[in-house]
């Protein structure tokens, strides 16, 4: 038996332990799993004999330590800043390790320690980041080895709630943190290419400068840039490339009222509010517009904002109670977008039978024999259920995959990286296309900034 | 003969030394101004008799010590972040001390030491702050000794060109540190209270949140709000007072006009631009707006900022030559901020017989027996020339009168301080009188927040 040491399990690792369980026989599998509190790997267990749940504080030196010697492989499914003794631990007892988070300094630094001990530190191989990379990156190695030049890559990507679920005015619910929903953007002017010229967005501009997007079956979407688009210019090969650009899905119409927020300041999360607790609603929204003796909170919004009365955005904002006297925020030296974050989970939290949904959608421009063309590949995934949920099967399913594909030698290259090769992407991909998570590529004309093609 | 030694001769000590040397035959004083550049000293002093310059590195602690050690009192008018070894140095050789800047840390900290030796470290004596200071709490003092309760207390101060020099469209010129005006405003949120409401405003929203302001013989003006109108709540004594506001003064449309540049993204000072050096001003400003291969920066930019054809705005803009695509950046590694602030240099500079304007405007509400009154108090410099401006005017008498005042120990207290009692500011106001610098106080009706009196 090979022993997968999977430490964390949190919202989303369902997907990941109901493959390593389904696997366990044929692949000889036994999987620890290891938290500070077993109740929800039990029930994923669900009484497995090919798996066992462990008590397992990660702070504790000597406990993880024993729990990483004990395993053949790790994976680390516990929130990014965490994973660092994690991987010392690995380097120490030589053990390859797998995560779905960014690649932070810290790690890096790991490189040569674990290319020295010929181990493999897979990051990066969840879902944004992770199946875009790989997604991304078949598209662009596939045009350039027919001698094609990638000439424009935007990617997209999207959290939200599925079809059938979206019942609300904004067409959003919380389907991972909502506090980096709330915060979103902030922390700095996005940086873009368009036709080789640098673009900057200031965050108080952004949720104003979006993109549309149409997805066959799904209907459209818009995207409001993230804020370093030339993340992965160097990784992706693109130094090159005129037009690079990546952002973040929402139905259309979100990011309009939302801008709201911004505007107001409610998504400030640099200082605290006077007496927060004891604020209402109301009360909240109107510490942002000037004091009157006569005109009412709903008018002076209406007016600073510049809402019609009969705009959708209004409703929008009715529909989360935002100006309810009756409803107090409760919460102790709360910023405002602590505030904004509550106020925003009674309205937008899943229901009980409610499915998620991811969304990703690529461009690829590209020059072949001296013409332009254009390829765009997209996929959806729908959670089954709010245990099995979209966000858990594209950021578990990779991470899983990757996992036996290192224990089964077919991912080879050691070191600290990204799933960025087609030896990694290429078995990742078509396993996933089995379990239903598929980009649909199609060749579109290549327009450019030129739409109307003059 | 007392001998006065002056730390720094830059901008702000032209009327301070010549208010000294005035005095100096009557008041037998001698005065010693150190800088690391004796030029200017030398031109202020002009071979008066009863002063000398002497070349003085303020970070050279031997020959700062030896300066101080040999002085009777000493005026700092260094940068705010060089005071603190000066005054270490008057801790250590018993000397009292006078600066026109915000009471740092460092320098609260100094407050026990100071007061056991006896000495008078005299701060935040120039203008906003320092006249502010001292012209309000002449008034809240004389509201409090006929038994009035501030209600109401907002100041406002502006660094302005003068009417006859004021000839272009944005009513403005630079009169001081340039930089400090090109990221105003900045930092967080700016915090008031109105009605004994806290107010909330996030920095892209600032400048459109003006309040106006009317000035007899000087026509309109317009105020944004501080980061902080609390800041002085305690020193003032004005803890129960339910509207405390303080804002910065421009004439009327500067800022609707500023407001642009917070949108785009052009204040920003937290990044720095691709191959800025390079940059022609209308890049720079095509850099904050979408690619496109067939419309004008110009329409794109009213597009974007909803700018229609006639608005006077636009004009505001084109003054700037904001969209010429000949002029270079020509700064390496800029920042938005320091392109716009090179842009604006050029526009808005004082021309060689130009002079500048101080405006100071305080509103007072206060209840006495059982009615509400109101005292307006207002203020009106314009310098002589571009050596004896306003700006200098207003900051060096007080420090200099401040200073003489040590000296004749008609300001007894001791310890880090400003300057809000009766003992400081009374003799201080009286003889700014004589030099033409007069507040105008009259009582107007009190309409608080309901201007119609309904």
């Amino acid at each position: 038996m090979r022993k997968i040491l999977v430490i964390g399990s949190g919202k989303s690792t369902s997907y990941l332990i109901k493959y390593f369980l389904d696997k366990s026989k044929s692949e000889k599998l036994f999987i620890i799993i290891g938290d500070i509190n077993i109740e929800n790997a039990k029930s994923l267990i669900n009484k497995h004999p090919n798996a066992k749940a462990i008590t397992l504080d990660v702070f504790n030196n000597e406990a993880r330590a024993q729990a990483i010697q004990d395993s053949d492989i790790v994976v680390s499914m516990l929130p990014a800043r965490f994973h660092i003794e994690v991987a010392k631990d690995c380097i120490t007892y030589g053990k390859n390790m797998v995560t779905a988070s960014y690649v932070s300094n810290d790690m890096l630094e790991l490189d040569k320690a674990a290319k020295e001990k010929g181990l493999i530190f897979m990051n990066e191989i969840g879902v944004d980041p992770g199946i875009d990379h790989m997604s991304a990156m078949k598209v662009i190695d596939k045009i350039r080895d027919k001698g094609g030049e990638i000439i424009l890559f935007e990617s997209f990507t999207g959290g939200l709630v599925a079809p059938e679920s979206d019942n609300n005015l904004w067409n959003y619910k919380f389907t991972w943190n909502p506090r980096n929903v709330v915060v979103a953007g902030q922390g700095g002017a996005a940086k873009f290419i368009q036709e080789g010229k640098f673009k900057y967005i200031p965050y108080h501009r952004l949720f104003r400068r979006t993109e549309f997007l149409e997805v066959d079956g799904y209907g459209k979407f818009e995207a409001y840039a993230n804020r370093d688009s030339l993340k992965y210019q160097k990784a992706y090969g693109l130094e090159k490339t005129k037009t690079l650009y990546r952002g973040t899905m929402r139905r259309v119409g979100f990011s309009r009222a939302w801008q709201i927020f911004v505007l107001l300041g409610m998504t400030d999360d640099s200082y605290t509010m006077e007496d927060s607790a004891n604020m209402s609603y109301r009360d909240f929204v109107n510490s942002f517009l000037p004091y009157s003796p006569t005109d009412s909170v709903e008018l002076k919004f209406r007016h600073q904002l510049k809402i019609d009365q009969d705009d959708i955005v209004w409703d929008k904002l009715i529909e989360l109670n935002l100006f309810n006297p009756n409803k107090k925020v409760e919460l102790e030296k709360a910023t405002p977008a602590q505030i904004l974050q509550k106020i925003l989970i009674e309205s937008w939290t899943l229901d009980h039978d409610d499915k998620d949904m991811i969304v990703m959608y690529h461009k690829f421009g590209y020059k072949l024999n001296g013409k332009n063309h254009q390829i765009d590949s997209t996929m959806v995934c729908i959670g089954d259920d709010q245990t099995y949920t979209a966000m858990s099967k594209t950021v578990g399913l990779p991470v899983a995959i990757a996992t036996l594909d290192i224990l089964n030698k077919k991912i080879k290259t050691k070191g600290v990286q990204i799933p960025i090769s087609k030896e990694v992407y290429n078995p990742i991909l078509r396993e996933l296309e089995y379990s239903g998570i598929q980009f649909i590529e199609k060749e579109v004309p290549y327009y450019g900034y030129n739409p109307l093609h003059i």
